[in-house]
């Protein structure tokens, strides 16, 4: 056996043992019985540990440098080339952080995870801050370990790292900043004429069976392969790939919004979307999955907001309302559905914001996040710097810690570094939807017509077939020509508002 | 750490090992979506792989040396005494086979099942016969690893071992041959007056949700910790245990016949009430689980044949059949209902055997079995051998394959020494009723009123609490006193066969 040939077999070994972990964490979030959780727990705390021994094993680091030395030559994009490079770069930063260290920040984020739900019901933050404080040190302890890796130059680089490989501090300062600063006159400028668009039409009475056959036809009506899928009720949905041929999409039902289900269904599809489309022969290797977190919300985002809160999808779309809601949506006019779909305000939680002022809470989360890192801000002091950043970004006073800093439950389970993926994630949808609609010229008239395999082959050709081959820098390039870019989305921002709400353009 | 505390980590894992890959299992034949079939099959593999590994390691053997002088003094039936010992039999066994002959038997037996399918369908013997050989050769060669092994005297021992522990060949052919013997005076009896009983009650047009609803009221009704269980729809019926807090029950629907559902559903609830059972200071070991199959099947048939088909508890059953197939049971009487649930007649198909002549069709495969491993018989005679002996033991003739050797699906999966147990657990169930009722006086009342909480602490407390700490015959003595025995199950199978054909008692 060559050594690239033992590497691939270490690899598909810990990317099984990944997918098992996914199983189980998905299995316990839609099917599993309710006292089958503490041995769950167990169970998926034994995957991990095991899967992360094979990782920083000196057996795979041999393997390594054998297989490094055999695909000499290959060239940057083969898969054994991109499997050497990628598979090294998770080794040697996994091999970076001790055993101890490792198990302490789960330990530590499962118990503050438990203690969250409690202080948010109560709206505590002072309650909640010592398990914060200790998440955000041992972070911190955990950012230290990367004392003169390659490229890392901020203390919050190493977190950035894990879910954007290779964007850096800086670089995510400066996009999430510029479009911060292109967002905020855009929200000031609708804000008076807020009043001239509503979402009524999206209210009502709608039963959930129906609800569920409408999520169900959206989903089969999307291009991914079929017997390959399958879509689940749960409480905060998700997509996971046991394989990317078998994803599981989930979703949640509101009785008395039909948005919910029809856009976080689409969202997640989106997410399926990509890891059904990766090459096969890079199945069970580190290359199977997007390149970063950014490049995957790109796509949950392209799908919902690109396409499905678009003209000619909503023009698709509006008939099967009225066939399952048929007294609902029979007066309903196409317009008056893409006004709903697009109606930008501001509000408190992040979860449920427009497109438009969904960056402004990603923004303040990621500004709060830097600073924590850099020292200039302590934990005890994010309540006040959140009230501040929420009244001078959106305008709003925040009423309680529930509807305020303890909304979400990332900081509870110590994922530092994670928001800044969804702003990235529009910016590059944007970048990739100019392109896609520019390569493709007829776009419009295929989603109208209910045609998405065309966009869908254009994504899988440039973008999902590669997995994680290249960083996310050299993604964006490769596909749109260019570096990741903030001017597209703002510009699609706004003459999306110019529509709807008659805003200069 | 103490080596015991090391031991119990260890085992912990394997354990989890184990878990994990039944959800995986389960999923696949309840959940996944069919294109996930193949990267789900190099998933199991390397669970297993992974799992294997851990057990016959150095390391567990020097944990093991550890913690078997740590615990040395401690009772016998102490869980750090049982833990020692049970491992360690298991460790020992698990050692003697090379890695390369597992691994092969494994793929062997994964290319024979899916062949096997096929065949089966063709009810071509000969063309399956090649896979056959193949399994039954790599099994001889598994067999001979344990030369030497205590306790082990003939060569399907250490099969046999793998299902029942500690019991022999010799001990098997003797139980099943008294039990044959027992058995086919009995059905010569019965035949002329078979005519007398039919279950034409239980067929006719039974819609499949009513049937679902049906199948939910029996579990719920059936004393399983609350939370800890959930039911599926699947092709071939079974029960796994993710842990003993989350079982998972399956069952099939036939449109046309009622007591598909019924009673398979009580079935693998037994198996699940056994596992539910399982004392907490043993979970997450290699202690959680019954003793053997034999014992784990004494219980499902418990449930289904001593429960689910005696009158007390069809008498509970009755209303609420009517209550969900009035036309259908509305005019059916309760002695019509019992007559029909317990009718015995010959047929060649041993899953849809009735209680009496399916122990027959268990005797014929142990026996075929013990003969080809001792080299009496030749796989290419099986199809003979089997036609002959269906012949002489049920009267009937063999029409093709299908109907005859190929019909199940164990030997394809390299599962010889499995089939006794099935017969073990009718034996075994009997014996274990009788000492029920004797030491609970008011069993049939109890049930009558639906009530099966008494039963079911009884079983708790005197085996399903003890996990495998014993060895099986060690645990038939605890239970009820005395070594395995054939004679309760013989007079039980006459008394209701008296009763409901009228021959003699």
């Amino acid at each position: 056996m060559s050594k690239l040939e033992e590497l691939r077999a270490r690899l598909a070994e810990i990317s099984d043992l990944g997918g098992a972990r996914a199983l189980l964490d998905w299995d316990q979030r839609t099917q599993m019985p309710p006292a089958g959780a503490e041995i769950r727990a167990e169970q998926l705390a034994t995957l991990a540990r095991i899967r992360h021994e094979r990782l920083v094993s000196d057996g795979l680091g041999a393997a390594l440098d054998g297989a490094a030395a055999e695909v000499e030559g290959s060239p940057y994009e083969s898969v054994e080339a991109s499997l050497v490079r990628v598979a090294r770069r998770e080794w040697e930063k996994a091999r970076r952080v001790p055993t101890e260290l490792r198990a302490e920040i789960t330990r530590a984020a499962s118990i503050a995870e438990q203690a969250w739900v409690g202080f948010r019901e109560r709206a505590d933050f002072d309650g909640f801050l010592p398990y914060l404080e200790r998440n955000i040190e041992l972070r911190r302890r955990y950012a230290d370990c990367f004392d003169g890796f390659p490229g890392f130059a901020h203390p919050y680089d190493p977190l950035l790292d894990d879910f954007e490989p290779g964007v850096t501090t800086s670089e995510v300062r400066s996009i999430l900043g510029e479009l911060r600063d292109g967002v905020r006159p855009l929200v000031a400028e609708i804000g008076p004429r807020s009043a001239s668009v509503d979402d009524a039409c999206l209210r009502g009475d709608f039963p959930l069976d129906a609800q569920e056959a409408l999520a169900r036809e959206i989903v089969a009506s999307l291009p991914l392969e079929r017997d390959a899928w399958r879509l689940d009720p749960t409480v905060h949905p998700f997509a996971t790939a046991i394989s990317p041929a078998d994803i599981r999409i989930t979703t949640r039902f509101d009785p008395g919004y039909i948005g919910t289900a029809l856009w976080s269904v689409i969202h997640e599809a989106g997410h399926a979307l990509y890891e059904n489309g990766i090459a096969r022969e890079l199945w069970r290797s580190p290359l199977c999955s997007p390149p970063s977190l950014g490049f995957h919300e790109s796509q949950s985002r392209l799908w919902e907001n690109w396409v499905g809160r678009g003209r000619p999808y909503l023009g698709w779309l509006l008939p099967r309302l009225r066939g399952l809601f048929p007294e609902r949506f029979r007066p309903v006019e196409a317009e008056e559905l893409y006004r709903a779909a697009n109606r930008i305000a501001p509000s408190l939680i992040r979860v449920e914001a427009d497109q438009v002022t969904y960056n402004l809470h990603v923004a303040l989360r990621v500004e709060l996040e830097v600073e924590l890192f850099e020292g200039a801000l302590e934990p005890a002091e994010l309540r006040d710097a959140w009230n501040a950043r929420i009244s001078g970004y959106l305008g709003l006073d925040v009423p309680d810690d529930a509807s305020g800093v303890l909304q979400d439950v990332h900081w509870a389970g110590g994922a530092f570094g994670y928001f800044a993926t969804y702003s990235l994630g529009n910016v590059i949808a944007a970048q990739i939807w100019e392109a896609a609609a520019a390569d493709l010229g007829d776009l419009e008239e295929q989603i109208a017509a209910g045609e998405l395999v065309g966009l869908r082959d254009w994504l899988r050709e440039g973008l999902y077939r590669h997995g994680s081959k290249f960083m996310p820098k050299e993604m964006i390039q490769r596909l749109v020509g260019a570096p990741i870019d903030v001017a597209p989305y703002l510009r699609q921002l706004r003459d999306r508002a110019a529509e709807i709400y008659g805003v200069p353009g």
